[in-house]
């Protein structure tokens, strides 16, 4: 995620050159190809009506409009989801220690909540490394040797993870550490991460329908070639900048949306999975009393946070 | 659901020629008029201002982009309601395994619990086929001959198969082997399953305002006809061009959004159902510890995933 | 609810030839008496600059687009309140019919069951009447004389019915034939059941601010003199073509958003009451194993379904 | 709220006139600066390039559309509540009159019924008076004495009825005329009644950001003059009529749209708080079986309701 | 929070100087660059088509108007959550106040409730601070100083808070002073306020992706150049004004959207976190009878509230 309010025009330049190179030696071809018909003296007129990029530029504003509409939706509901969980890991950190009562002796109810608070804290870091791709398998670090082995049994570590809270809740439950009530409210937590979970994965995999980029793109290079030939009458080699200059504006307004389109890719712009999930581990240690606490995550570059 | 990030160019002209070629003899037609009409010399002056299609475009640009909005918006709210039945499968059949407790042997209830879980993946295939309109009757493969028989007999089969897990349910809570929150937490699944399969029906069943779409059309034609006659005062037979290039932009922006109206449809722009379930299925067998579990659903030309 | 997906072309134009008939009209009119004020030569020029109608159509473009939105907005939610009802009325059935036991003999409960599950169908016919406002009585099939003599001394008869339902409910809670949970279960429904018919009535009873519309119609209108009159100079009498051709795409437009502000209203374009009363009626009966099941509603025409 | 669909041109005019006369006169001092700046021939050109109007008009447009469907949401969002809070009375008088048991005798309960469901009114009353900020006092009439002067010590009127219904609700469970589950969902009324009046404040007392307001209006005038002065040349004194009538569309929008920022006041484009109140107490009064039921509100001038 | 509906001028021109001055100085620059080239001969036209400017703005007001449209949302969505915070507070308050009964002395468990509603005070102000990043320490004067000291242990103190009253609650059920229902009411209460609490830390957090603001800028000033250069043929000096003039339209719409994207900062356009903070006080204050009410936040300068 983005954090500095300030611009790196250095970061800028390295992600945009490309396709400003390809602009430029766009809108020179099509500047040389007028000039070249227009020699030819075959055609009566190659003078293209202004109107045309005119109206190219509305419907392109509107179907580039509505393209960043949709990759900011999913990139707000993305970090929406995330939030949830933050609220979601603490209250159920606060009623696991809180309301669960031992009926044998104080030091074992204490070692099972914070079993299954470490546990919660592996099942956030399993999400993440699944939406991430990565697989430092950092879960490992609040599973024991024997918990970590069977989650890697099953296609779906988190899930597997939810499965082990489970049961530990039904075994609270039938010893009667907890009623039936505080039974109610944290099964609803769990319901309440495998929601998140789904939702996650719902975005991560869902891709955007590809045709609305695909068209996107060759529309506005339909249009930039329309700009550059439709300002030669009238303004000569000009064109050639007038192309490129809207060109860019057509071009950087489409790509800095797309860049939203896939919220959990560890890319600057993405959601700061890597952030959020520290926090939670620091949130959650804190409650448990811990004296060794991680610091938190650190912005890169004075830019972005992973 | 289009998986590729890549487009497949073949697909694209396979999907778009047809209208691509009405374009082409539209604005032939449109040209070849034109110009008729001016060689009859009786009228004073046969051109079109060129605002007429500027204005045309903008109101047609709202138009093309409401269609698209809400053709995205079934898509993804399609989209959820199926992520949604994911999370709650996942959440029932972990509620399932974990929270039910024999009274009698663990045996039987293991068996029970295995019925039960089985049956809600029938509910999944069943609710895909009816979404699909096919008839494999993949769904028998989790239930007894009886009870497929049984469901078979009434119009609305994933709606049968709810029944039986309702009096399942109440059948274990009679027996003691949930208690009262257990029950409403598994009620609480079932009514979840109920509504899912009721929204998506409703996407299913509620035919996008057909006015819309056949005036967006007709809108469509007057103006590529309009454009092309605009531009023939000016550029000549140029004009054929440019009513083809715009109408092409116009076009294909009101298609690709017209693809997404039937999210649940066979097609490789619709949600894909198949890989859904087989998802679910997964999951499920995999915490039952089942031994032979289905690949997951495979895409298709590496382009697309049912 | 218009089903077919082609469209009539008969009914199209028997619902837009008057419109259409005043737009020939008062093209006519303005280009006659922009002819004779020319004809004064009184004033310099009566030339509208054509930037007029093209600031006028952007506007309007807004402004229907706007229109549409809301109005789509709200069949579309009336959909979602109706599919909602479908959903909680099957899931209210199943509750009635599985999750109620009989302490004294099963055949007394089972007609309890059936008056209960009756009594909804009733009370879903009774709000279908009181949104169409129709007064053909159905819901009467579905209650004894006693039952409908007394919602019928109310005012809002549907909520009448549901105070039967929270009356038998607690009869029932009392009796012990449903116990604390399935009691709060079944009671969630009932409040489920009056926030829908709420929130139809709230859909039915509030009028779209009428300025909306006025002021649409009265932009519209000045829109196509306008354009007509920008024609005139350069175009002649085809600036009365080019008024009714444009004005025709903004005014068929805003009626076609028009026609779905009130979903509820027996119109091809309003929501299928009938279709869905009568599958909810018959997802209910084959529950309860009746052998007198009603067909589905039909459609009308090949068009749409009431 | 606008009940009529006839729009009363009476009504429209007395609102708008004013804005209308300023619309001239300032279109015409526009007019008569131009002609003067002219006739000093200090400068080569006065000449306003048709353009500006064009852009400005297009940005107007954006303006005003984003004015316009935030306070249609707020207008829209206001009607929720206000119909949420008609489904909720509806449900909490319902459970109050049917789920209450009285455990001495039932003339005494019958009377607490009563109360209670009074009280509910009288705060549905009280909290019409603070939004709309009128001192009648109508809710005194449900309340007796003792009661009302003890929550008029209060500085929220509506919030202190709501601790009368609390403490009664905990003296009926105390009693045992409720248990636990039905206390559960009458506590769950009451928290939804603070919810609602919570968020209709939250939208009274939250001023949509004045600068937007602020700034279209200005943007509006630079508008109106500059479309006046771009279309002197060439239209000579008609150029006034045309800022006129432009200006019109532009102004008389965003008229419409601010109309509905503040939906709790009492003018015609207002909820009709006073019938939704009357609503309330009808259908509270009719299931109590009153014979004294107050008529529906009227309508005032067939036009709208307060 | 802005309260007037007067605008005033000073604070307008105070807040708007510095861009406009840029403007003037932007615009000078570009047209004396113009005079300067045309002055060369070098090239055969510097003209500009006047197509350009237009094509721009509509891409900027298109680009501007989503900007504002998420910056209003973030506004709206902060003002929401506060107002929930306001909602349960009242719910909460109530609910301790009533619900809870003493097993032992009246006086003791009245020194609960004060204790557990004060810390809720507290609670409030802490969330007041961490989100406005001062350090007043308020919080402190609604916690007994054992309290205070150990809750600014812990990195997040409103967290640190909700585990105290956490704590608290389980006490009293422990104690049997609240049974299961209204521990399960008292208990969604907590996880509500976590969940406010998460959702305006989510909102502060999270930067607006900066690239959208930084090339909207950057887009702007290219067009406020191109209007100008544009102009010159045809206007000549007067073009200054144009661009001026044209170009403060969209700096302006810009500006004041982004306003709004940081709704937690103690500035004008800001959420008035003081008010509600205050007004909260007041309610809790008030029912639990107390005779030293703090008065509302006041207004500054007749234009804000903080």
């Amino acid at each position: 995620m983005l954090v500095s309010k300030k611009v790196n025009i250095y970061s800028i330049l390295s992600g945009t050159w490309r396709h400003f190179l390809i602009e430029i030696i766009a809108c020179l071809a099509a500047y040389t190809l007028y000039r070249y018909v227009e020699s030819l003296h075959v055609f009566d007129s190659v003078v293209i009506s202004s109107k045309i990029p005119t109206i190219l530029g509305t419907a392109l504003a509107f179907f580039i409009g509505f393209n960043n509409n949709q990759a900011y939706d999913r990139w707000w509901e993305a970090r929406k989801i995330w939030g949830a969980l933050v609220n979601d890991s603490r209250s159920f950190g606060r009623q696991v220690f809180f309301y669960m009562k031992g009926d044998v002796t104080t030091e074992s109810i204490k070692k099972d909540k914070v079993r299954m608070i470490y546990r919660h804290i592996a099942f956030v870091y399993a999400l993440k490394e699944s939406l991430r791709g990565t697989i430092s398998r950092e879960y490992r670090n609040y599973l024991c040797e024997e918990e970590w082995k069977a989650v890697e049994k099953e296609s779906n570590i988190p899930n597997a993870i939810l499965n082990l809270q489970s049961q530990d809740l039904e075994m609270h439950y039938d010893k009667g550490n907890i009623d039936g009530f505080k039974f109610l409210e944290l099964n609803k937590m769990i319901v309440g991460f495998c929601d998140e979970m789904g939702m996650s994965e719902r975005i991560k995999n869902t891709v955007f329908p590809t045709t609305y980029n695909f068209y996107t793109r060759v529309f506005i290079w339909i249009f930039i070639v329309s700009i550059t030939w439709s300002a030669v009458d009238g303004m000569g080699a000009w064109s050639i900048l007038v192309g490129i200059l809207v060109g860019y504006v057509f071009l950087t307004t489409h790509k800095i949306g797309m860049a939203l389109l896939n919220p959990f890719e560890a890319i600057p712009s993405g959601i700061s999975l890597n952030q959020i999930t520290r926090a939670i581990e620091i949130n959650l240690l804190e409650m448990l009393g811990e004296s060794k606490i991680p610091p938190p995550e650190e912005v890169v570059n004075g830019e972005y946070i992973m």
